[in-house]
């Protein structure tokens, strides 16, 4: 089977962004190509301007799960921008915003941070999933 | 590999179901076959007397998801209900309700909407997924 | 194409784990390997002191949702974990910790329920999920 790794991004809270970066890491190091694809929420996470701000996590995480992020990133865990970076170096593939969610938020790939290669259609996205596509 | 698609939906929010349509129907252009799987709260979207009322979204896409899928609609976003029906009409595959999901909410395939094809047990999807399988 | 089966958990809820733990079982009937690895939430719901306790729904479920747990069990619905043994049980694979969410709630192998087989790193797992991923 292909092991290209398709990773649709839908959600846009930290937790899940780190998991999603982190899963990305671990394919690249098994030299599995990653491929990212951007869908509605997770769009407004990769903003220029908002790339590295805090986006919340799950609400599912709780009470203390508000806290949670801030001490990960005390124990050493990476921001997901900078996983999504290593992974991108690492292996093949690349980050793609969807189309249609950009017409739906109104923004252009120019509103995006640089890490977003380009802007895909999800026919394009599914032509090239040949493996397994985790939506996170 | 296989590229039949496998969507197991669970969520039954407007926004994840919108996202899991747009998946379906990319999927069903590129001449994927596409098999979906009704779980818990997605069961309960595609009720007969509910599949057009508004399931609100994502708890995670905050004040301003509230008002979002609104917006949406207006820019052209196709119901998620339409948009499965085109995926229906171009590829292979078919709706299918989790039998034990219906038992646990005590309602059979007459409680849900025409688009649900028939009813079917986690053996018999997983038995078909060959392919990516894809839970939302 | 392999049918191995590799969950990644990452949702705490009851809801969820159950959906989880039914494919996991549906996949372990159909003869395939399923592999499980838990972050970041779901490492806590597998806590020795903390597996069999409430772990909620996820937001979604509405104001239903909350009481809708109960009414499954009470209709027959397995507890998660017990299904999860099931799924051991009938078939090959395991449950794995992701090493990184242990460093991150600074917890060890200890602390979980003895369903968990061992510690792993993303890396590893990955080398194994040679079939669909399905993240949860």
């Amino acid at each position: 089977m292909d092991d290209t790794l398709s990773l649709v991004l839908f959600s846009g809270t930290d937790d899940k962004l780190n998991a999603a970066a982190v899963l990305a890491v671990g394919a690249a190091a098994m030299g599995r190509k990653v491929n990212v694809f951007l869908q509605y929420w997770a769009v407004e996470a990769f903003g220029k301007d908002s790339i590295r701000k805090d986006h919340g996590v799950a609400p599912e995480a709780g009470v203390e799960g508000a806290s949670a992020m801030a001490r990960f990133a005390e124990r050493g865990q990476q921001h997901w921008a900078d996983l999504f970076e290593q992974a991108k170096l690492v292996g093949e593939g690349g980050i793609h915003a969807c189309a249609m969610s950009l017409a739906l938020f109104e923004i252009t790939k120019d509103d995006l941070d640089p890490i977003v290669d380009d802007v895909e259609g999800v026919a394009a996205f599914m032509a090239e999933a040949t493996g397994p596509i985790v939506f996170i």
